[in-house]
């Protein structure tokens, strides 16, 4: 009788930004004339580049022709792609790069979700928390989490709280564990890490035979000089960490779907059995030419596009407007007395609540009374009480409304 | 310690397609004059169609305007495409589907490579051999396969040959499984079930509570009409079966990536613990939620073109032209006294070697003495030793010419 995996069923029902979409869909259904404007899903509204329409134009007609036609690609990318990347996006940081390192996919959120394909059902997972949750719902689904808690916790999971209270900074973990997540710049919290910060956990895990899984997928949104933007600016990094990186926010990508994985050859794990060392990228490598047939060629000329010359001047434009945004988010929130965190490296901005208010509260206020879409924290993760996210890209105008909307509403009642 | 899932080091180092690239290339460095004809992947070689090409630029076009900017899509794929597969794909076959049981993905290997996921560790696999090594290899990583056997075997994977013995008809298999991978027309022998060979597996699914997972890939090179182009038309498969499908041969897709997969709702498997039935529906669209970001929108905007009155004729001109150049390969081997199978209603002729050939003693032969590339048929299992794949999907030139050099050449020498 063939069976389900019933971890599938141990997941809650549905996932947060259904969730959300259902709540702002009943409101409008009873408001019509309401002008909501969304600031909870971190999608962006600016279109493609120049450079990036030009080269997707430019690719369809090399499509059209037999001469120029592509086929099946190399799984792991086009060399066009990957030999960019090593130059672009990692030598200025001062990082070498193998181009066979690099794995070019669909996004991160298919390469976070997939990775753990490749990893022992019997690794100890440890998040930061509030946390993005496809990290802990693929490991439900991998066999790694135990039981959903009462208190939102799932029993095999270390959770590091990220809260004012350490500066978002996550402590060691006491117990032992064995692969953690970390994304810097912070999805939802939108906080980062120095590199001396970063390189606690680098050493750590370097200490401790643990793997880190860094999502930088928010890096380019970095403004200040001590942050870093890949975790291979840390020194040993490549022996313990792989690095996601997205074109989704940096170049407006969420409907255009492509990212990438850098997996260090020098990155070894054990087996479950025996003392045998194995290389992750050929793992990895073996998990996508098994089960991924490549980006479409198309879209990887367009990612190819953000790195030329004037790509990366509209690239810088477009996370520029998308930082003002922030600013102002900032700034509003901050002049109606709220504390806020983030928005500085990164497009999020982290609200705590007014005291007595819940996340789901709060999103609720915010929907009913000024039509503002938010993300409640508490969807992130248990830590995550008590705040809520605003996204910083949206346009302009709808920020700029948005904010006016609150400037003269009692936020506290 | 962080460790790697075993299995990944049970798989054999390298995959069939990188084998047969290397002896090839190896062929070529060391005779850089030979004009050597590929005729072993089955990617295709006709440029995508004009239909499509105008799509891709529109929806390009689309993407550079705020207004119309697509950011994030659902994860399912946008309703244009699911609501125009239910009217274009099936309602002509006489089926019904929901656009919620269809979900749209970067292709039929992502799809059947990741199926396994919402599927128990436990559940006993059958495959038909020779066979589409995805299937095989994504169970081995997913810990259903056991251990390889020195007769190429899988322990806990049960083969059912597909051979001229039995005219390439899968017997029911004697022992207990629980999900079985049908791929018709197949992939590699190019030879398919009729609908009464097709419910006589239905049936026997029903009342063993077995779950088909269909692919049908290949289905638009049907030319006969006894021949089912989805399960779905055998009547009760909707209570028992997935069906992949994908654009890649159809439309001439493998570059640009898109595919479906049809998950009835009515389909209910059992949980491991406890005897509640569940919606497989629901648990595939749970993991797509959660690992995958949807397809791109210009690619689905493509996909949809090929369903137009005149994207239909373009397509179904696509289809002829390869189904022309199998018909050519077919008669050329025969003429020379080849036993071959397949090419009727599949671009995959399967060529019996000559007695005392093995199939990769037959590749070494074509590749040196005719310069031709095929795929050893043992590649996909062990049922494939002793036979050829001919793939007709190169162009008509290549295919006439191939033919041309085989025709004065002494085959069995």
């Amino acid at each position: 009788m063939a069976k389900i995996n019933d971890n599938f069923i141990k997941l809650p029902e549905s996932y947060l930004f259904s969730d959300i979409s259902k709540k702002v869909n009943t409101y409008k259904t009873e408001h019509p004339e309401a002008k909501v404007i969304r600031m909870g899903i971190g999608d962006v509204t600016l279109p493609l580049t120049g450079e990036v329409i030009q080269s997707l134009h430019a690719a369809t007609d090399e499509m059209a022709q037999a001469a120029t036609f592509k086929g099946y690609g190399p799984e792991q990318g086009y060399r066009f792609l990957t030999e960019t990347i090593v130059k672009e996006a990692y030598l200025p940081l001062g990082i070498q790069l193998d181009p066979e390192e690099i794995f070019i996919s669909d996004g991160a959120k298919s390469d976070t979700g997939n990775f753990g394909d490749i990893l022992s059902k019997e690794n100890r997972i440890a998040v930061t928390d509030p946390v993005y949750p496809v990290y802990i719902d693929s490991n439900v689904m991998g066999y790694r989490a135990g039981e959903l808690g009462s208190n939102g916790k799932w029993s095999n999971i270390v959770y590091l709280p990220c809260t004012p209270d350490n500066n978002f900074v996550p402590a060691l973990p006491q117990e032992k564990i064995d692969v953690v997540y970390l994304c810097f710049p912070n999805n939802p919290t939108g906080t980062t890490l120095t590199r001396d910060q970063l390189k606690v956990w680098v050493d750590y895990a370097i200490k401790n035979d643990v793997l880190i899984l860094f999502d930088a997928a928010y890096e380019a949104f970095i403004t200040e000089k001590e942050v870093p933007h890949s975790i291979y600016e840390i020194e040993n990094a490549k022996k313990v960490a792989v690095e996601f990186r997205s074109f989704s926010k940096t170049a407006g990508f969420t409907g255009t779907r492509c990212g990438y994985t850098v997996v260090p050859k020098e990155l070894l794990l054990s087996c479950e059995e025996g003392d045998k060392k194995v290389s992750l990228n050929k793992l990895w490598n073996r998990r996508q030419c098994t089960k991924f047939n490549g980006t479409p060629y198309i879209i990887q000329k367009a990612a190819e596009a953000t790195f030329s010359p004037k790509g990366k001047e509209e690239v810088k434009a477009l996370i520029d407007y998308y930082m003002s945004n922030a600013k102002i988010i900032r700034e509003s929130l901050e002049n109606i007395g709220m504390k806020v965190f983030g928005g500085v490296n990164s497009p999020y901005i982290w609200m705590k609540t007014p005291e007595g208010f819940s996340s789901w509260e709060m999103f609720d206020k915010l929907l009913k009374e000024v039509n503002i879409v938010t993300t409640p924290g508490v969807g992130f993760g248990p830590s995550g009480e008590g705040f809520i996210r605003f996204s910083a890209l949206g346009n302009r105008e709808d920020t700029l409304e948005a904010m006016e909307r609150i400037k003269h509403w009692n936020i506290k009642k």
